[in-house]
Formats: C-alpha cells, sequence, structure tokens
C-alpha cells in the first residue's frame, strides 16, 4: 500500500522475484483490488543498500539469514521494525544492531499470500506498533502515521511485550490446532471440544503474560473468539506453511512463550503437549517423512 | 493358539474369512510360526451356537453390533471374556446380559494382524484376568490356566479396573501420540519432548486411577516407559486403525477416562487436549476430509 501511493519501497524477494518483475503485484483487500504493474524488486539487499526503514517480514524461521542480509541496509539512523509472530525477533536484532534501532510490530489481520505477487487481505484489524522495551515514540507514531496515510490501520503503542502476548493469544491456539487437528479457524470454532480447548489455551498464556507483567483481561480472550467466529475458515499462516513443507515458526510461537511463562511460574499444561506434538510433527516433515 | 493345541475354537470372521478358509491362519510368536491349514471359522454367530466362553475381540467401536452377534452364543452358564481396550466395556456387556456372566481381560502384549489370518506376536507379555467389579473366581483362574497351557503367558487378577488403568496409563499416552504426532513408540520415546510428554501424561493418568481406589505405585509407569524402550518402532493398534481409516476407539481409550477421571477430581488438562485433537482428527478422517 506504501508502494502504491508512491513511497520509495524496495522489496527484496526470492521465489516471487520473476513473477512480480513480469506481472507486478496485487492486493485484494476491503472488496477492492489494488494493482501494483511495476514493483521495484531485487534479489539482494546489496542492490538496495542503506535505507530509513527496513520492514521485516520474513519467518522467524530464517533470522539467522538476517545477519547476511540486514548490513547492506543498514546505514546511520536506519530504522528495523519487525512485523514477524511469536517471541524473540526483537531480542535477535538487538543482540546485533543495537536496541535504539529496533522496533515491532504486531498484525491483527488475516492475510495470506495466495500465489506470487499476489496477496489476499482477508480480515481486517490493526497493526500495533512500539519500540522495543521502551514506551511509544514519535518515531513509531510517524510510522503508524505513514500507514494511515495509505488506508492500512495502525497504531503506536506503549508496550510492544503486551501486544505480542495479545497475539499470541490467538496464534497459540489457532495456529497450533490448525497443525495439531488440522483444522481452520471455522472449524476449529465448529468442534465444541476443540473450541473450548482453544480458550483455555489462551487462559494459559493469560496467566504467563499476567506474570511476565502484561495485564491483559479475561475479557480480550473472549472477544478474540468472539472475532474469530467471524473469520470463516481462515488458514493460519502455519497451516499453509506446515502444508506446503516450508518451515514452521515452532519456537517464536509455542517454545519461547512456553520457556517464559514456566520460567516466570505459569502452569501451561496444554501449551507443553501442543509445543512438543507441533515440534515432533514438523520435525519429521522437514526431514521428508510423510505424515 | 486354544485352537493350534485341539481345543474347540469357533472363529466369528467378516473381511479375514474367505482368506483364512482357503490358507488357514499363521502366528509368528517367540520366534516360531504357528500353522492353522484349518480353522473353524464362520460368518455368523448363528453357526457358532451356544458356547462355554465368548472371546471378545472386536473394536470397542463395534458395540453396538454385539447386541446382535452374542445373542446366539449366550446359553445357560455362558462366560463372556472381553479383551478390548479401555473403560466402559465390561459395563457395557453387563447391562445387557447380566453382570455375572462378565469378565474382562487386559493384553499386556504387542500383537498386530498384519493380514488376512496372519497374527504377529511381536512383544511378550502377560494377560490380566478378572471378574467385572468381583475378585479373582475360579472361573477367572480356569481361563488363565486353559491358556497357560497352550504357552500362553496369562494370570487371574483381583482387581481388574486396576488392571484396565494399567493398561491405560501406557495407551493414553502411546496410542495418543501415534495419532496426535504420527509417532510409533520408537519415535516417541526417541523425542526428549514427547518422551517427556508421555511420562507426564501416564502421571496424570495414575492420579485418576488413584482417586479412583486403583492404587498404581509411580514405579509402575516407570517401568511402562523401561519396558516400551525394547519394543522398538512398534505401531499401536489405534495408529493403524487411524491410518487404514478404520473407527479410532476414542472414547474407550481416552474419552471415558478423561470423564472417569474428572468426575474424581483429578486435572488431566494434558489427556484432555489430546482427547480433543483426537476426537476431531478422526472424526475428520471418518468423513473422508484428507488430513
Amino acid at each position: 500500500m506504501l508502494a502504491h501511493a508512491g513511497q520509495d519501497v524496495r522489496f527484496l524477494m526470492r521465489a516471487d522475484l520473476d513473477t512480480v518483475r513480469r506481472d507486478g503485484m496485487v492486493i485484494f483487500t476491503k472488496g477492492t483490488e489494488v494493482r501494483l504493474p511495476r514493483v521495484h524488486c531485487v534479489r539482494t539487499t546489496a542492490e538496495i543498500g542503506p535505507v530509513d526503514l527496513v520492514i521485516i517480514s520474513v519467518k522467524a524461521t530464517a533470522n539467522r539469514e538476517l545477519e547476511r542480509l540486514l548490513p547492506p541496509l543498514i546505514g546511520e539512523g536506519t530504522a528495523l521494525l519487525t512485523l514477524q509472530n511469536g517471541l524473540g525477533n526483537e531480542a535477535f536484532l538487538s543482540e546485533r544492531w543495537g536496541a535504539e534501532r529496533v522496533m515491532g510490530a504486531l498484525c491483527f489481520v488475516c492475510i495470506n499470500r495466495t500465489a506470487p505477487g499476489v496477496i489476499r487481505h482477508l480480515d481486517h484489524g490493526t497493526i500495533s506498533i512500539g519500540e522495543f522495551q521502551q514506551p511509544v515514540s514519535d518515531r513509531a507514531r510517524a510510522v503508524a502515521g505513514a500507514f494511515n496515510a495509505v488506508d492500512v490501520e495502525a497504531h503506536a503503542v506503549d508496550d510492544l511485550g503486551g501486544e505480542r502476548w495479545r497475539k499470541l493469544l490467538w496464534n497459540i491456539p489457532f495456529n497450533g490446532l490448525s497443525i495439531a487437528a488440522g483444522a481452520n479457524v471455522a472449524e476449529v470454532l465448529a468442534d465444541a471440544g476443540l473450541r473450548s480447548l482453544a480458550r483455555s489455551l489462551m487462559d494459559e498464556v493469560l496467566d504467563a503474560a499476567r506474570r511476565l507483567g502484561h495485564g491483559i483481561p479475561d475479557s480480550f480472550a473472549d472477544w478474540q473468539i468472539a472475532r474469530s467466529d467471524s473469520m470463516g475458515p481462515y488458514r493460519p499462516s502455519s497451516m499453509i506453511d506446515f502444508e506446503m513443507g516450508h518451515p514452521v515458526e515452532v519456537e517464536a510461537i509455542w517454545g519461547e512463550p512456553l520457556r517464559q511463562g514456566l520460567v516466570a511460574g505459569a502452569r501451561m499444561p496444554k501449551l507443553e503437549l501442543l509445543h512438543g506434538i507441533i515440534r515432533h510433527v514438523t520435525e519429521r516433515r522437514a526431514r521428508g517423512v510423510p505424515f
């Protein structure tokens, strides 16, 4: 949307590069098609060079590749904004390029990339943008404002860590059951047993988040369930990754929240089992063993 | 083994009938082949008529069919011995044909039927035989003795309910993870995470069994894990049923123990999640939805 509005956005692409160079990109959003016939896309970050803002949207499983990808992009004052799921991504960036560069964002949206250059924005929501372990900043507000100016809902937040746990409250049960039970969002919610288990996984996550200083009310979990009822048969990104044989963000979404919650004294028996099953089946899949 | 020794055993068969009539049966056990070139096998229980002892080895999912199958077999003094897995089978028989007829047995063995008429006895163990809600009887001892006489390990027990929970202690984690994680016994035990989860599922089962009056020591769970280390890549029957698209004994193995444990005040969060996942994926499979 930024590129469509004329901002200077440069896309690093791998598998999609040739298709997008030839055909451009298309975003299906809010009942309309947004077409970008020409996109500035490249294969290496050296072709991009230093920028004001790096928007990081690789899977957390590819974080080690950032050690090679990011240096050409970083100049004086370059900020890093990770849109990735799960816990540990800002810490990863801070350790390597300094906490002062690092912002994070949570995307409370349903978006699937359904083919090279084809983005489907299925359910609307906001992007919460914040500083790593700092209160809200002018920089975070400026980025949220830039998104708002191109019709993308976003806002700056004080407690980025809390936002991460709010997103995990959804990702842990719904991405988790999408792999462990092969059920999309509508299928989880239509099965009284899985619906109840999704809600009790949320209780475990709420307890961990509160012990870690992020006060999320029970009503937020109830609202997440109610909001999910309107999503229809949405397939969480982890489900698509798993079925396509792509890496799944197992440690960012389930492993690291489990470890942090246990250290903080939370009991998370359902998450322990869910994590163990997902780790096993994704590792099998990675080794090419048929399920 | 009873038939091979010359006892009058009549087999009710469905899918295997034609093959076994033509080729007989073969049992691979303890390094030897036991061949039964001619087996007395029939398609209906009317062809069998009243017997001394009915050995029930249909899946618990087929219990409703027993209402049609059993009456021709029952005469005065006929005893019913269920070798089925899980909870609820003796109660089902008692309600219909009287508790005084009913015995149950737990088979602590690894046996797969790998083709029509072909039985592979992979790991050795005992069969525990007892009365339904009664102490050990001469009848139970006589059946155990008949098995022993044909080289099948068996013994009569006082607390059949406790034996059921001892068997569930293994079936709940290992049959459960074989479906939820697609892992055979060796694969569960080789994955440190799943191995630990199998043991903590056992803790939930131990707690429920104790609250229901069956005092099983922790050391029995440890021994079950150690014994399983010698099983190799054994595929629990539920795993084979699931992969073949056959009904899985979801309520007998996971649902009923969960309900009885919760009523007795046990907390079984891992079993709740495991049961919910297994129920969902088996129902999907039954509807022909690919996983």
